[in-house]
C-alpha cells in the first residue's frame, strides 16, 4: 500500500507543504460533512487495522530501534521509541476510546431570536487542518490523528526522524482503516520528508494550516513558538506551584506535596516550587518528608533553617522546571505574598493552594491567573484524562482559544448560523 | 492633568512598549479583581467625564482638522475625523451602553464532578492586555477602551497620527472618569508616540500583550496580520456572497439582494458577489433591479445575456471587495456549484442563501465554512449590534478563539478551577 504522495521529491518545502495542505483542506471538507457516527465507525476500523498491522509495525519499529542504537540514542529515548505488542494494543485501544467520545461538532453553543425574527445560533465546527509536530514517540501518530478525525479535522503529522519507519507503518495502517470507513486518505497525511525546512514551512503556512500542536521537549516547543505564524496550541514550561497556607491541614499538605512532586517527576503537572506559609506550623515536618522520600530540596534562608539537608536555592531556582526529584521551596508571609510569588514565577500551567480556609481558597482560585488553579488537590491531576475529557491533544498555557488540557472541544471552533424569513437591515 | 507617562522619550520602541505593557499588566490585575458593578460604575463615570470634556475634545479635534486640511486629507478622511457635540454625546452614550452590558467575567461555562470527588469548572476570565491599533476615527479610543474595561482587560491604544490631539483629549477624559470609579490609570493607556516602530513593537510583544485588534482599512489589517506574533483578531476582506437558489421566492431574493448590496456599500457585511442559480426563473428581473438602483453589475457570460447593461466580469472580480456600488454576478448550476464557488472565493466573513427549500438551506448553513452563514436574510446584518451583542470590538474571520462579530465574550478566555478535599493522583 502506497499512501505517500508522488511529490515527495518536490524541491521547495513551501510548495510541498502547500500541496499537502491543499489536499488536506479538500479531504477535511468531506470529513466534516460525514455524519458523526460514520467518523466514529471509521476510527474503529482504524483501530482494528492497527491491531492487524502489528507485525509490520513491530518490524518497522525494529528498524528504527536498530538505527537509534547505531546513532547512540539514550536509553530513555530508545524507551520512548520502542513498541511491543502491548503498546500497539494500547495505541489501538486509545483510538477506539477516542472514537467513542462524544462528538463536539454540531453542538449548539447558544441559540436565540432577535426582535426582528432572525434566529441566531452558534454551533461548533472543526477547526480545519491541524499540524502536529512531534518527536520520538510513535504512538502520537495514532493518538493525535484520532483526536483530529473525531472532531472533523484533517491532520498533518510531522514525526521525528528517529521514528520514521514506525510512524510510516502506523500511518499506513491508520489510513487504510479510516478509508474502509469512508474517510479520504488525505485527511491524515504524514509529511514525507525529514527535511527540517518542511517544519518551517508548516509553521508559516497561514491560511493552509489552521493550528499547530507541538508535542515534545522544550526545545521543540520553543522553536515552534518562536517561528510560527500559524496559531500554536502548547505549553512551554510547567512551573507548577503548591502553596501550603497557614490553615492547611498538615497531613493533607504532606500527602498532596509528596504526590504533586514525587508521583511522577517528569510530567508537566509535577510541582516544581513549594510555597510554605510562615504561619504553617508543620513546615519542618513537610520539608523532612520530601527529603526522606528522596527529593532534593533547594530552599530560601528560612527553609534552610528547618533542616540541615536543605540546599540553598539560587535566584534561578524559582524559574526552573526540574522535571526531576528536585524542588525549590520558599517561605512566604501570607496569601498576598504567595500570590505575588506565583504571579512572578508561574508558567500559568497549574497552581495549587492547600488550606481549610475557604475564603483564602476562593481568593487564590480567583486571582491566580493560570490555565488551571486547584484547591486541596495534587497538581498531577492536570491531565485531560483526569479531567474526564477522555484524551488530550496537549495542555495549553496560552491565553486564547483553549487553556489547560485540550481535547475534542479544543479542536473545534464555531460559526454563526442565522435563519431569517426575508429580513433586510433598516 | 497629565496622564502621559514620563518615558515618552525612551529611545527604543520595544523598551517603551515593554514598560507600558508591564504597567498595564499590573493595572489589569487590579481591574480584574474589582467587582463587576464597580467596573460598570467606573464606565458611567467615564461617560460623564467625556460629556464634561466636550469643549476640550472639540478644541483638540479642531487642531486635528486644521492639520488634516493643511496636509490635504480627503473629504471622507476629514469626515471620519470630525467630531461635534452630537458625535461626542454618541461616544459617551456608547460607553454608558457598554457599562450596562452583562459582564461575561466569572460566568461558569461548565461545572461537573469527577468520580474521585474533584469538582471542576471552567469560568470566564479577562484575556489580559489588548492592543488596539486604529486609524482616523477618534471614537474608537472610547469604544474600544470601554469594551476592554467592561470585560476586565487593560487597553493599549495606538491611534492614527491625524487624530492625535482628539485621541489625547478623549483618553484624558476617559481615564479621569475611570479613576473616579477606582480603575487604575494604567488600565487604559494611549501609546505616547506616533513612531511607526511602536506599532511593530506592539505586534511582537508576545507575553506582554495578549491580543491585537486592528481597526481600520485593509492596508492596516494586512500589515498587522503579516507582522504580528501576538494573536490578532481581525478580518481582512468581507467578500460576502448571496446565493439565490432555484427555489428562492423572487420578491424576497430581490429585496435581500438590494439591501445586501445597496443599503451601505462601504461596510464589510455588504454583498460583493451574487450567485444566481440557472434554474431561478427571475434572474433577469433581479439583475435589472440592481442596475436600476444604480449598481454596476459585472457578470459572467450567462449574466451578460440577461441585460445589455451588464459589464463583462474579469477573473479578478470574483475575489474583489468593491466596498462600492459594484457587484460581481455569476450564474451557477445548482447548490453544489454555488458551494464550490463560495469555497473558492469567500473571505469566510458572511455568506447567504435565499431559498424556500429547507433542505437546501440546511446544507448551505452546514457546509459553507464561514464565520457567519445566513438563510433568507441580508448579509448587512453581520454586526454585533444587530446580533444583539450590544457592541463589537470587531468582526473576526480567523478560525480560532472568536469568529464573526466579537463583543465582550470574545474579550474573555477561561480558566479551570478545581476544588478538592485532599485528592492525590494514583
Amino acid at each position: 500500500m502506497n499512501t505517500q504522495p508522488a511529490f515527495v521529491a518536490a524541491a521547495d518545502p513551501a510548495e510541498l507543504i502547500g500541496a499537502i495542505a491543499r489536499r488536506a483542506r479538500q479531504a477535511q471538507a468531506a470529513l466534516a460533512a460525514m455524519p458523526s457516527a460514520a467518523r466514529a465507525a471509521a476510527l474503529h476500523h482504524a483501530a482494528d487495522a492497527l491491531r492487524a498491522a502489528t507485525p509490520e509495525i513491530l518490524a518497522a519499529n525494529a528498524q528504527d530501534l536498530a538505527a537509534g542504537k547505531a546513532r547512540g540514542l539514550s536509553g530513555a529515548m530508545l524507551d520512548r521509541l520502542a513498541l511491543d505488542e502491548a503498546r500497539i494494543e494500547g495505541v489501538a485501544a486509545g483510538v477506539d476510546a477516542v472514537a467513542d467520545l462524544a462528538d463536539p461538532v454540531g453542538q449548539v453553543i447558544e441559540a436565540y431570536q432577535r426582535p426582528n425574527g432572525l434566529k441566531l445560533q452558534r454551533i461548533r465546527v472543526p477547526i480545519g487542518t491541524i499540524g502536529i509536530i512531534y518527536e520520538s514517540r510513535p504512538n502520537v501518530t495514532a493518538d493525535a490523528a484520532a483526536l483530529c478525525v473525531r472532531a472533523g479535522n484533517a491532520a498533518l503529522l510531522r514525526g521525528g526522524s528517529e521514528a520514521v519507519h514506525s510512524n510510516r507503518a502506523i500511518h499506513a495502517a491508520l489510513v487504510a482503516g479510516l478509508a474502509e470507513g469512508g474517510v479520504p486518505e488525505a485527511a491524515v497525511q504524514l509529511i514525507p520528508t525529514q527535511d527540517r525546512a518542511a517544519v518551517g514551512a508548516m509553521l508559516t503556512a497561514s491560511g493552509l494550516i489552521d493550528m499547530i500542536v507541538p508535542r515534545g521537549g522544550k526545545s521543540l516547543v520553543e522553536r515552534v513558538q518562536a517561528d510560527a505564524r500559524v496559531p500554536v496550541l502548547a505549553h512551554l514550561d510547567g512551573i507548577c506551584h503548591t502553596y501550603v497556607h497557614a490553615a492547611a491541614e498538615p497531613e493533607m499538605a504532606k500527602t498532596i506535596a509528596l504526590n504533586a512532586k514525587m508521583r511522577r517527576t517528569g510530567i508537566c503537572g509535577a510541582m516544581e516550587t513549594l510555597l510554605i506559609d510562615s504561619a504553617f506550623p508543620e513546615a519542618a515536618a513537610l520539608v523532612a518528608a520530601l527529603i526522606d522520600r528522596g527529593c532534593e530540596v533547594r530552599g530560601d534562608e528560612r527553609i534552610q533553617a528547618l533542616d540541615p539537608r536543605v540546599i540553598p536555592a539560587s535566584a534561578n531556582d524559582w524559574d526552573t522546571e526540574y522535571l526531576d526529584a528536585i524542588l525549590s521551596v520558599a517561605c512566604v508571609d501570607g496569601l498576598a505574598a504567595a500570590l505575588a510569588h506565583i504571579a512572578r514565577h508561574s508558567s500559568a500551567h497549574t497552581d495549587v493552594i492547600v488550606t481549610d480556609d475557604e475564603s483564602a481558597a476562593e481568593r487564590f482560585l480567583a486571582e491566580v491567573d493560570s490555565a488551571i488553579v486547584m484547591h486541596n488537590a495534587s497538581s498531577q491531576f492536570a491531565d485531560g484524562g483526569e479531567f474526564g475529557l477522555g484524551a488530550e491533544i496537549g495542555i495549553a498555557t496560552g491565553r486564547l482559544h483553549a487553556r489547560g488540557p485540550v481535547a475534542l472541544e479544543g479542536l473545534t471552533t464555531y460559526k454563526w448560523q442565522v435563519r431569517g424569513s426575508g429580513q433586510t437591515r433598516p
